[in-house]
């Protein structure tokens, strides 16, 4: 075999970037590997792309299935259905696929990865996670005798766009995201994103590579940024921190924290210089001590470069023949740990009359609760109104945290529900 | 096969960190590939490291050629000769060689990669840079289709960990130096560190798979780091800047500018916040944007580990049958820019008598070279002395400087020569 004959199901914004990409690299893949890789079928509802494109066009993806004479299916339609049945089916008939679809791996990854392995074809989804940074083949294969410690990730690009512009522009929350939606980084209906669920699906589908254990998305706290105020990214600034919504696993013996949640960072922090849409993936491990991998997250083009990798790699190993896949044994003995007993540095956020006493009865019931305080903010003075009360705590349980803050909500003298943000080192 | 057998050539820190990650990690990569990875055999030429060691064990590195059951020779003795005898005979014998030797790569890299093709073996060196950093997987595999225009990259720990203690704890460069070797590491003859041959060395490989052009490390202009004062250091954080020892690599059309210099970098650059001994990649390309890599760039386990990276994947090739290697074609159109060509914006310390008409007559020359001036400092006021002038300029041909600084150090008002160093962006 000299020739690997790709499929397209899905023209979109990726699958027309990936068509292009492949077109345009066609001259130098061939010297690279030796291989003609030529796109000989694709798949869209809208029949009218099918005008621009050589080779076969079908309006129902599966048809690709049927067709003998492909190598590998690249699947691009996005979303649960019928993305599943044609990766399952192209597995089934024999074909490679290749995704970009965090959705779909991490509602039905497992069985897809172990149906691949069984039937002796490869599935690649790199573009999945971290649009062009190379995470999923730098965990699997490069860290290979790696033992990951930790990880902190930015891996939603139209979230971290938002809380730019309210870092950089000062934009509160609704002006950032409208600027998200105008420049098509955010969906019209944002709350995927905004909601955290998106980073949990990435974060689910790297705790597989990362600590050999498959955790459903849906096991994982989330905290979205919806209730993230342009205040709150004011006062982080005066204090040296800056606010990103973060993937957080962190491994102890045999026990593993996963979470998603808005963070306070240092500033100095490698993760505090990511800006805009760019997505970045910080590990801690015993051999490669700390490790950094930045790149844009989304869009295109890049899914389309970590799309191109994929099919490359998969059509040099079927050119080999035989089957060399990387299983990933799980790790019986690691468990989740319960979310109570996370504990963390916090930013408080208190809205309070102003009158003398109220700085003491907050700090109380804070002490009361094993919770001690670092360092506070008290700045504007208008006995008339509502003042806020800004503090960074030392660490302490999430249990005393939800405690001492219903009961300092409760007070008469706090107006507003009291605004907490974890912080990370 | 299933049994893929390794050999260890140099059993010094590189190699013993790679015996151990490698028995400490045999039981995982027999459930994540189905091989069993084997020390067979290593080499030495203290003879009493072989107590130690299970397998065959040679004070002659060679030997380990004349053995026909050995699938992959580890070579990490070091130094050109006999490395060089020694991966050459391997590749002849149908040997794969995994190497961390960037030194032997830069001289003999060429060769040594087509001997291996038309050998059919295969030839991995992720760890001859930057460490852990899976720099030379991502270029030539995950980045396949993306055309690279630009690198700039921190490629050395030492030069980087004495640039931070300058910088970090206001140390003068020679107690920096002290500080590196005290902890091991500098070389007791740290010139190819400090001179920037080894950076340039580096950015040679690196060159043939960012650019698809066979560059010598001896065409790179290099500078190294003996010259920057801890003052320089000062006056660039005053203004906003780090200074970092560079490789920079520029691609327009088809010319290619390459250099190794110490630069000033804006705080808020990627770069800028890499400290220690750590090192980091940046590339901007045409589907990728902006990507950083960061981690270990040096140390026995970081490198151990990139050599497990190889030594697997090239296991799993060889298990596969076939011959699967990447080519990387050269691009007979792009052309090395003379250093001559550059321009950049550029960091100048005059060191000049306190007299009336002095700045005067150092703007005159630079202007008269077609330099202009961005920004000035000069506070120190001391007539019977002589005191540092800093300017930033603008953009400016190399010439332009060297003619320009030429006529200003030949001024009697002029008591030191004046310190360049480039800006980067």
């Amino acid at each position: 075999m000299n020739q690997i004959r790709v499929a397209v199901a899905g023209c979109g914004t990726v699958g027309s970037h990936f068509i292009e990409v492949l077109r345009r690299n066609r001259y130098a893949l061939k010297q690279k590997t030796g291989l003609s890789f030529d796109l000989v079928a694709a798949a869209d509802i809208q029949a009218e792309k099918g005008n621009l494109l050589p080779g076969r066009f079908f309006r129902d993806a599966r048809q690709l299935v049927k067709e003998p004479d492909i190598d590998i299916i690249v699947e691009l339609i996005g979303g649960i259905h019928p993305a599943y049945e044609l990766v399952k089916e192209a597995i089934l008939s024999g074909k490679s696929v290749v995704t970009a679809n965090k959705a779909l791996l991490s509602q039905y990854g497992e069985e897809l990865m172990n149906l691949a392995a069984e039937n002796r074809v490869y599935i690649g989804f790199e573009a999945s996670v971290g649009g062009a940074i190379p995470i999923i083949k730098t965990v699997r294969e490069s860290f290979v005798g790696t033992s990951i410690k930790r990880l902190l990730a930015i891996l939603n690009g139209t979230t971290n766009y938002i809380l730019s512009r309210m870092t950089m522009e000062k934009m509160p929350f609704a002006a950032a995201l409208k600027k998200a939606q105008e420049k098509g980084y955010a969906e019209a209906n944002p709350a995927l994103d905004l909601s955290g669920m998106d980073t949990a699906h990435k974060l689910g589908i790297l705790v597989r590579y990362l600590f050999h254990k498959i955790i459903s998305w849906e096991k994982i706290p989330v905290e979205g940024i919806e209730n993230i105020d342009q205040k709150d990214i004011e006062f982080a600034s005066q204090l040296g921190y800056r606010i990103k919504l973060l993937a957080v696993a962190d491994r102890r013996l045999n026990s593993l924290q996963l979470a998603v949640f808005p963070a306070l960072l240092p500033v100095n922090h490698l993760l505090a210089v990511v800006e805009d849409v760019y997505n970045a993936i910080y590990l801690e491990g015993d051999l490669i001590g700390r490790s950094l991998l930045y790149g844009q997250g989304a869009g295109g083009k890049a899914a389309a470069s970590a799309v191109l990798a994929d099919v490359t790699e998969i059509g040099m190993k079927l050119n080999q023949g035989g089957y060399a896949a990387i299983y990933w044994p799980q790790d019986k003995n690691l468990v989740l740990e319960s979310a109570d007993n996370f504990s963390s540095r916090s930013y408080l956020r208190f809205t309070a009359v102003d009158r003398p006493g109220v700085l003491a009865r907050i700090a109380y019931l804070l002490g009361k609760n094993n919770i001690s305080i670092a360092s506070v903010i008290q700045k504007d003075q208008n006995p008339r109104q509502a003042v806020p009360i800004v503090m960074l705590t030392h660490e302490a349980r999430e249990k005393s945290f939800s405690r001492a803050l219903k009961e300092i909500n409760s007070l008469d003298i706090i107006r507003k529900p009291t605004v907490r943000i974890r912080m990370v080192e």
